[in-house]
């Protein structure tokens, strides 16, 4: 099955403890895109500036990622720059240029209409709705956000989660959109807005999935996959995005969405995250192989299981 | 088999957004012993006061928990005061009155030199030394700390550290330990000074478990156990020591030390740790059930398993 997934392509300079990387490849759509390449066929929808050329052409390429709906505009695209050098968990922004992102409208290739799933990756609320009802025939709908939105946009964010299946959110996240902060009591609120699935992201400490009513008992109803203990993290950008990528392409390959599935899923979601760590930016996504993915999702499962 | 444990059995006054529990019985080694009895004979040292009563003797009976090792000195038993208003993941220390505990000096009872595991709860370091010394025939010591004997006794600390097969501490006292902020470093780090098994509890995200040389690949030799996401944390208080209660005594209880039973050994160690928290104080490690900690098991299994 196909995901069109609509957000940033970007580049970015980020600074870490492990060094730093100068204007690379970047962007949300862009981390979504490379994870979930390995499992299903993938469509973006996203706008770049004239410094987007035939090399970054060429990695969505490489990875047979539809780009027919990445508009080319006259300027710049998006750039981000930030720190990691205070708190490898948490990154300072130093710089934000919105270039082109600015005028960002969504225009969606008549050939993504056949597409099964669809990704809204962290955009404004008002761009993500749009597209979510020009496509009004895809299966599952999941999609992220960030602080800045939940904080200042909150109406316009809760139109978004209406139309959602799945969101993927960290902790801070969950807290602040219900002002709950015990997490099960904030997924419970969080899912009353709307998504059925509900993963919060804990970070280093991996991540949790909410599904039914919440109604069990305690324990039931949710899953935790892990995050893999890594000896050196050289960049967190995008770990959340490849994150949803492995998620969310792994649950495009399966023929049917059982719980079973999800839980797959959500170890993927684990184990695309790990890689990203590992190098800057998109740099060790694009160097992947399949059977180097298969081989992390059994250390996940000996990482968890008791037998 | 048998666990001598040595460490504090005193009373608490605790303030949590759940409400407020004045001076009932608590210590790290009363959390550590009622937890671990249900799987394994419990023998306990400590010091308590005049107001150690039969109330607080029949707990320890009910449990079936040798208690000649318990001394009774002239004076009141230590008392701690705490609040989680502000952050129910962290206590803020209102009060603490050493009391007989100040003039602690741990006598080990004829009928305790036979036991087979060891475990020196979070005391001065030098007292778990002499402890650890007195006992040299047990076959397995864990030992746990706080930051305060890291930072002021860290000398009497690292021959501490020697002498123990398993150390139990938690995320910041790992860093503190070792000045080094990742995980995986930190925990080769604290191997390093002795401890051939390291637990790290990650709060309400759960504990990893380091074991073998660290020098595997990725995620090899660990071992993370999530916690329960809990609906309501009433009391966190003894979380730690009923983990390690859990832990300890179930491996107490096994035949061979496997790592399969170390796996499990995790698992319990959170099933006890969630239950601590359900309650204030002790409460509901007193009225627990060994088939409710069965059921729990199954729930963590059904938590973090693909099948």
């Amino acid at each position: 099955m196909s995901i069109t997934v609509v957000g940033s392509v970007a580049f970015d300079t980020v600074e870490t403890p492990a060094g730093r990387s100068e204007r690379s490849l970047a962007g949300a759509a862009t981390y979504f895109s490379l994870s979930a390449s390995f499992f299903t066929d993938i469509r973006v929808i996203a706008v770049v500036g004239e410094d987007f050329g035939s090399a970054e052409q060429a990695v969505f390429d490489a990875h047979r990622i539809d780009t027919r709906g990445i508009e080319r505009a006259p300027g710049k695209s998006f750039f981000w720059q930030g720190s990691y050098l205070d708190n490898i968990n948490e990154a300072k922004t130093l710089r934000t240029d919105l270039n082109v992102f600015a005028g960002f409208e969504p225009k969606i290739p008549a050939a993504y209409a056949d597409s099964d799933f669809l990704f809204l990756a962290n955009i404004d609320p008002v761009l993500q709705r749009q597209v979510r009802e020009s496509m009004p025939n895809v299966k599952l709908v999941a999609g992220d956000t960030m602080n800045y939105w939940i904080k200042d946009h909150r109406p316009a964010l809760l139109e978004v989660l209406k139309g959602l299946d799945v969101l993927l959110i960290n902790d801070t996240e969950a807290r602040m959109l219900t002002g709950n902060n015990n997490l099960v009591q904030a997924a419970r609120g969080v899912m009353a807005f709307g998504p059925r699935f509900l993963v919060v992201k804990h970070g280093e400490y991996g991540a949790t999935l909410f599904y039914g009513s919440g109604k069990g008992k305690t324990g039931e109803q949710s899953f935790r996959a892990p995050a893999l203990p890594l000896e050196q993290v050289v960049d967190p950008t995008g770990a959340g995005d490849s994150f949803a990528g492995g998620f969310f392409g792994y649950l495009a390959s399966q023929p049917e969405l059982t719980p079973g599935a999800f839980r797959r899923a959500m170890f993927y979601g684990s184990v695309m995250g790990s890689f990203a760590c590992e190098r800057f930016g998109t740099e060790r996504l694009q160097q992947l192989t399949r059977s180097e993915i298969d081989e992390r999702f059994h250390v996940f499962r000996q990482l968890t299981h008791l037998d």
